[in-house]
């Protein structure tokens, strides 16, 4: 197998971004990661995107994205995996330079999700879940999570509040990164006082969806090195899936596909959880981020949100986590997310994160999660 | 790079499904590839699907499926590249199993139209071309084919009845196929009083969508050759773009992505068009079967139709197309469509092709097209 880097990253503000369009928001992202790789032209574009055909009315986002921006006849496709549609067209990236059938690959993930009225959206990623034994219930995502948070907090103990950190540490971190959605902090009191959603979910446990983009350019790890670039190389990557239906699983309290994932990926890497300087975890809800923190071996089995009360996620702590935002305050643009988590462990890589740099960052984990842990896929990037 | 095999098929009969659900159609497709493979079990699952977001509202299809027939665990996503999107899993199973990433991968692809009112369908269908410059002006995909046949009609005057032999041929070979919507023969005089849909293009030119899944199992050819199992060798794979909508193509009567992905193809393979026993072919339109004759070295430009009106396309001419029956005659259900021509290769190749089998086949071409020309991808197979 070729071994492959990342020698190009490039993203667009996650907001609320009426004036742009969803090739534009792309194309700026694609863009950018062109620029910074040094190429003037890639063989293949990969798009993650969930929901453009019902969001914005428009799909074949490959060959449309591939001509915006000026790379006509290079090979394109959409990766769709709902909320890991990101994860899986960098994965998609990666196999297509690994295999040697393409030389260079831009990945690209882009969603473009508030020119819809919010319940529309809620019923579109509703089409993430069982269509006949979930959504067609009524069961929304929030509802999913709420249900498997509040059988958490019961089986392990925990109150409310032992949740607030994952809110604080994201926001906090969020302020020193310009591309993120909420560039300010909040606090264990605005956490507790948050509107509730669907309990015991509340406004500051769910990210908040947005328009966004983020990309990535992937070559053999051969030729970076001989152009002397700045070298990132993609030290494994691993997806899993799990049932669809959470009420299949024997134990709605444990990602297995994040844990088979990780195994798959630790094992690539030749790492372990304690050689791991960062993790970009998918924190689409805090209970999402306590419980891959557990399923990926960095806490004991209901013990997450310990780690998290204890100072230990901060880019100072033991394992940082949501460090340029993650998707609480940097945003969650469903199918881009996969890709913000890849741009934003490679800046850590590179030393560019400022104000949230971890210190002496050498090996980063990135996980991306689609539907209620159904479908993980997990990278882990290393300086070289 | 690993070499690459196909030791498994399966397919459904395309039709009104009614009475089976998306992931039924899928599952049966797939759980026969599995059968037909040996296989009991697969690293990876690849979905090819268009439009299932909106027409089935149920996405995720990769852990969907991966779920429904068993495979839970394996890794999997969804690929969309508009009609082209079987070939895209196809492609990007190749692709993960060439890399060493997975040891063996299922591809299915599926698509389940009938269950939504037409004018819906086309609107679904007109995402595939450029929402803000085509399909936003009105424009379905029958008028954008019609535009180009009439400006074809005119460049080269052939007259309506010269493009009747592609559906004579298409009809005739689904007379053998169990899996082919339309069992039954048509002929010229049926060809020329079909209805008209949109001037030039009637009834008799234009494939009609459906319920339908096909799938193949890939794993590496070493692994073959030590079962000893039959094996057809993916010989070539490639893919290219073009613009997206048509009205910015220097000239819109010659499908360059088709031609560059079938250069590709032909170098990987080490052939020349001579050396292709059978072509399965994108009949959407009779138009489109013209056009890719003519991109892929088979006639001169403009000449297309002189090669279907020579008897040469049928199974005992030069180069035999739609040898199952084509889009026009098996029918096309958009996203699985591309999977249903990498499967007829594989019966031909393995001498299966009960009543339309091409004598001594040996090298047999897939082409998929998605969108108008904007998406191509060829498949070379090779029975070793």
């Amino acid at each position: 197998m070729i071994e492959v880097a990342v020698i190009g990253i490039g993203q667009v503000k996650v907001d609320e971004n009426w004036d742009k369009s969803l090739r534009e928001l792309a194309g700026d992202a694609a863009l950018a990661a062109l620029l910074d790789s040094g190429l003037q032209r890639v063989d293949a574009v990969y798009v993650g995107n969930m929901m453009s055909g019902s969001a914005n009315h428009q799909q074949h986002l490959g060959a449309y994205i591939a001509d915006w921006i000026g790379m006509r006849g290079a090979e394109a496709f959409r990766l769709e995996a709902a909320c890991s549609s990101g994860a899986a067209s960098f994965r998609t990236a990666l196999m297509a330079v690994a295999s040697g059938q393409v030389q260079s690959a831009l990945t690209v993930g882009v969603e473009k999700m508030t020119d819809s009225p919010g319940d529309e959206i809620t019923a579109q990623l509703a089409t993430a879940a069982d269509a006949d034994w979930e959504a067609g219930q009524g069961l929304s995502f929030v509802a999913l999570n709420a249900l498997i948070m509040q059988r958490y907090m019961h089986e392990f103990g925990w109150g409310k509040e032992a949740f607030a950190p994952f809110a604080v540490n994201a926001h906090a971190n969020a302020c020193h990164n310009p591309y993120a959605r909420f560039q300010e902090p909040t606090s264990i009191e605005r956490y507790m006082k948050a509107a509730m959603i669907s309990e015991p979910i509340n406004l500051m446990d769910a990210s908040a969806i947005g328009d966004g983009a983020a990309a990535a350019v992937l070559v053999p790890l051969e030729l970076v090195k001989s152009a002397g670039r700045k070298m990132v190389k993609v030290a494994a990557s691993a997806a899993a899936t799990d049932t669809i239906a959470i009420d299949h699983r024997k134990d709605p309290l444990w990602l297995k596909a994040a844990y088979e994932s990780g195994k798959k990926a630790y094992a690539q890497a030749g790492v372990s959880p304690s050689d791991i300087d960062l993790f970009e975890l998918h924190d689409a809800f805090s209970i999402m981020a306590t419980l891959s923190l557990e399923a990926n071996g960095f806490a004991e089995k209901g013990q997450g949100p310990r780690l998290a009360l204890d100072g230990e996620i901060t880019p100072t702590g033991k394992i940082p986590v949501a460090t340029r935002g993650g998707l609480k305050a940097r945003g969650h643009p469903v199918g881009a997310t996969g890709m913000y988590q890849i741009v934003e462990v490679v800046q850590q890589l590179r030393g560019e994160a400022t104000g949230t740099q971890v210190d002496g960052a050498c090996i980063g984990m990135a996980q991306n999660i689609g539907g209620s842990g159904s479908n993980i896929i997990t990278h882990i990037l290393q300086a070289v």
